[in-house]
């Protein structure tokens, strides 16, 4: 498998309007005009009937301070615990589309469901990304997000470990300038 | 933007079966079963049309030390220059699809074209995963593939910076137990 995948955190209500938090790594960005991220579920989620229902979600990035809570949100489902509740963690409604997101993460990309795609066991939600909110503290010079403040993490699939980001290695673009 | 995207180095064959590369960060793994990865890709780029003509993709992951070869192959096209041989970086031929692959780099992941899907200003393409070849240097106890041997590395979009991956912070599906 492909190294390193994302982390996230992704927000949705159910048919009663209970707020639902479930980890994911099936995912990336995939367009920029719109901007747009997909995620892949598998139908048997609890995620996956409430995205379908709500045509939203919400993309929370944990910062690495919780990282025991986020791996929580992907060890079990919904129906067996009330993981937010669980964590003390508080679920914020979006104010641009129908789903919450983690008020205590980071940064926030809140989605309006564009195309659903099935693949095979998983099926890939892409959603437009309507607004994208980062706490202030997570912003460095010129009000662009500094990943060293929001502090990420990403996930190695192959041996199921969780690594931090490392240091500054180089500037896109321009490293390359050498050739 | 979403942090960390990957930086992944698609490559692909052109009509007349030469080979190009190209870096991209809008990807990930979007299904498990069959083993999928896509790549967001604009119409404009050489490998856009080179996949839908080869229906194959590889997708090369570079190691920290590739940082400036990798940035080069993202920062100019296949009509200016010939990326491979101005960063003396070896293409091989696919043994299980039309595509090359970087020699050089610890892994591979061969695809075959499975669906292509028109999100906007980027088109997703996503391959079926026929194998993952890892250099044998990379790998762990177990035979897994170690990400610190890897030492792949992460973009952050927002300022366009590389990064590399830190350390071990914890093990999925366990540091969440304490709930």
């Amino acid at each position: 498998m492909v190294y390193p995948t994302p982390v996230f955190v992704v927000g949705t209500y159910d048919r009663e309007g209970k707020p639902n938090v479930m980890t994911a790594s099936w995912g990336g960005i995939c367009c920029s005009q719109p901007p747009c991220v997909m995620v892949s579920l598998r139908e048997a989620t609890c995620a996956f009937k409430n995205i379908v229902a709500h045509s939203a979600f919400t993309i929370s990035i944990p910062s690495e301070e919780f990282l025991k809570q986020t791996d929580y949100f992907g060890m079990v489902s919904s129906r067996e615990s009330d993981k937010l509740l669980t964590t003390r963690l508080t679920p914020v409604r979006s104010d641009l589309v129908d789903a919450p997101y983690v008020s205590e993460f980071p940064l926030v990309l809140e989605c309006k469901l564009a195309h659903k795609f099935k693949i095979g066991l998983h099926t890939q939600f892409v959603g437009e990304i309507m607004d994208v909110k980062a706490e202030e503290n997570v912003l460095g010079t010129a009000g662009l997000v500094d990943i060293k403040k929001v502090r990420p993490f990403v996930f190695a699939p192959d041996t199921q470990c969780y690594y931090s980001i490392g240091s500054f290695i180089g500037r896109a673009f321009s490293v390359g300038s050498v050739y």
